[in-house]
């Protein structure tokens, strides 16, 4: 990590070397077949890995078993978690915030991973959570009108609410909708604003002298919700610790958030990064809305998950099923053991698949047989709760308004 | 002007010679003691005089004598103005927008002229006018806190309202309030940010990569009023022409503003400029709230008021009575006159003290007199106007609330 100076504020950017995986906001790609190498990644980025002794304390404040997305490593790498544990385990309040930039009217199965996750923190700790979906965003980065983008916020907001939160301990918003209702908002993004410079985004976030000042200065409005005071009719103007549960990836805006909180009298965010749910066709990018055949969407019928595995999802099985059952494949490059380190949560089970899929017991087709038959009701569970989601309930979720906490 | 190309965009960007006057948002200093060359300004901007033909059609149109202000040059610039006399003429609606940055809770004499020129239009045409207060934008200059900044705000609005202006038909925002009630404006803003690169704001503005994103940004927030449905409780989101009488300083801005609005849809702002208000020093610069000896505050006494005028107020005179008699004074340096200029509304006693200066017939202190006889009543007037506004009648002129129009 490099902290330049300049203004007397540090630069918290980070140096890239042309064997690193990449990974920023906008581009994964690794190296590797098996993926991104976290470790690294962590000191890269001066973050604290998950470890065995954190694992322990969670369950131990929690006083429940970790989800099965962090005992896996999924969330691996954090900043801070043990000062959340710390006011957790002393009574006292914090609160959950994360994102999403709505790209596509139709999520897939990767950016449900935030959200399952965040749904049992917010479970476990009984703490409010804040979603903003960045259509401000979208509209800066990519040609569509903001219409489209407000509309876009709107349908994968029903996905999100379909992963199951509580309606009296979420508020979830659209930036076009949002800043407009919102004096404390706006003002907490000029306090931001005027702690960070464009020579600071140009290193954190690679912006340039042709970028449009929308972009350079929406950093700003992704820090916003970690300042508690931009929810006014939530928290009544207190501080509240704040901890970010997101993909490593959208650390960079994060960084430059814990770099301006205690500059304008708020805590550093604390975070929790997740790994990369990768695509189809391999570890080496995500799974990405805007490649069809990478991604398995949240509307897919049956039929499309079934042969989009089936056709697409990279194997980590030999070239013949005699070199198979004798040598076994690979799970760490094997896309169905990927996915179902993420979706099947039976600890057991899943230990099983991995011994005999190395063994070479099981063949690939059955692997995949295995992930669909996990995948298909997980997905049509989905449909049939997102069905339900009204107008009427989303205007709910979305209305700033008290939330069942008193602070 | 230089019409550079980036992004497909036309740059806007003014080139300064070195013996040029320098004219910006935040810095007039003229190389001359008769002032700013605004002529040749004229011609750096690209902007058109305000000449015989365009006063003759002003006063066909209202069918009223124009203004002292437009009739003696010192609204002397202008960009389509025409066209909105063609809207007027045809009986079509435009609206009237013009700001203030406010930098010390007491506003000067030399901080009315805009809104003294500003409510006769309002008047004559018997349209709507809007008033941005820039008080995110003095947080992001100066070291002030944004409470701080939002006070000032409210000050300056009442000197504002004790101008005169129709409840009914103005509108008062303060940016720190208003752009957190209205999503409108923040989406407007989005729009006008996707528009502009930092290259641009660089060339236009002079910003630089160790300035921060708030001040980078913040030309879309001066630009968003431009835009009707900015206003939509005013307008009901319909689209009109507007019109921004303001400083020339003050150009830079709608020069950006002019490229953007077509391209999101809109017509360009026209504009009508002002000449500066000169220090009490001389007009090499203009007056400032932040050099006390140079400026007549709207709050001083009328003892203060004399004694200002009295000691600093530089003078044309000779340097002897002897000489002066003989050769008369410079009504073009002298500060006395130049005020007058602005302030006292008689054509024929303006014109007579004029000739007796010249002539020497009268000598610079019986000018000063004739001075503070004129600015003394004004600026007790004004006083006692101010006094009586209220915090609820300030509250009425700054609520988002539709005006005595229909559209």
């Amino acid at each position: 990590m490099t902290a330049e100076i300049s203004n007397g504020v540090s630069n918290i950017k980070i140096e890239e070397n042309d064997n690193d995986d990449v990974v920023d906001p906008w581009n994964v790609v690794s190296k590797s077949e098996t993926g991104v190498d976290y470790d690294k990644l962590i000191k890269r980025f001066g973050s604290s890995k998950v470890d065995q002794e954190l694992l322990d304390r969670f369950e131990k404040v929690t006083g429940k078993p970790n989800h099965h997305l962090l005992r896996r490593g999924i969330f691996f790498s954090h900043r801070d978690m043990n000062s959340i544990l710390n006011q957790y385990e002393a009574g006292k309040p914090f609160y959950l915030y994360t994102g999403r930039g709505p790209s596509s009217s139709s999520m897939h199965l990767g950016h449900l991973i935030p959200f399952i996750f965040c749904k049992w923190l917010q479970d476990v700790f009984d703490v409010p959570l804040v979603i903003q979906l960045t259509d401000d965003e979208k509209c800066l980065w990519r040609d569509i009108k903001l219409e489209e983008a407000n509309k876009m916020a709107y349908e994968n907001a029903k996905d999100i609410i379909a992963v199951g939160f509580d309606i009296n301990k979420t508020f979830i918003f659209s930036n076009l909708d949002y800043i407009g209702q919102c004096p404390e908002f706006y003002r907490n993004m000029v306090r931001i604003q005027k702690c960070v410079t464009f020579n600071q985004v140009k290193g954190i976030f690679g912006f340039g002298d042709s970028d449009v000042i929308g972009k350079i200065s929406f950093p700003s409005i992704q820090a916003t919700p970690a300042v508690s005071t931009s929810f006014p009719f939530i928290f009544g103007g207190k501080k509240l610790p704040c901890l970010i549960p997101c993909a490593i990836d959208q650390d960079p805006y994060f960084r430059m958030t814990r770099d301006v909180a205690p500059r304008i009298g708020f805590q550093k965010p604390a975070l929790l990064h997740s790994t990369f749910f990768p695509a189809l066709q391999g570890a080496k990018t995500k799974m990405s809305a805007s490649d069809p055949n990478s991604t398995i969407f949240l509307t897919d019928t049956p039929k499309q998950l079934k042969n989009k595995i089936n056709k697409h999802a990279f194997s980590g099985g030999r070239a013949t099923v005699e070199e198979h059952r004798e040598f076994g494949g690979n799970c760490d490059v094997d896309i169905s053991y990927q996915y179902l380190t993420f979706f099947l949560e039976d600890d057991e089970k899943l230990e099983q698949i991995r011994k005999d899929y190395t063994s070479g017991a099981i063949l690939t087709g059955e692997l995949k047989k295995i992930l669909i038959d996990v995948l298909t009701p997980l997905v049509q569970q989905h449909q049939e709760r997102r069905s339900k989601i009204t107008d009427e309930i989303l205007k709910q979720y979305m209305t700033p308004r008290k939330l069942n906490f008193s602070f």
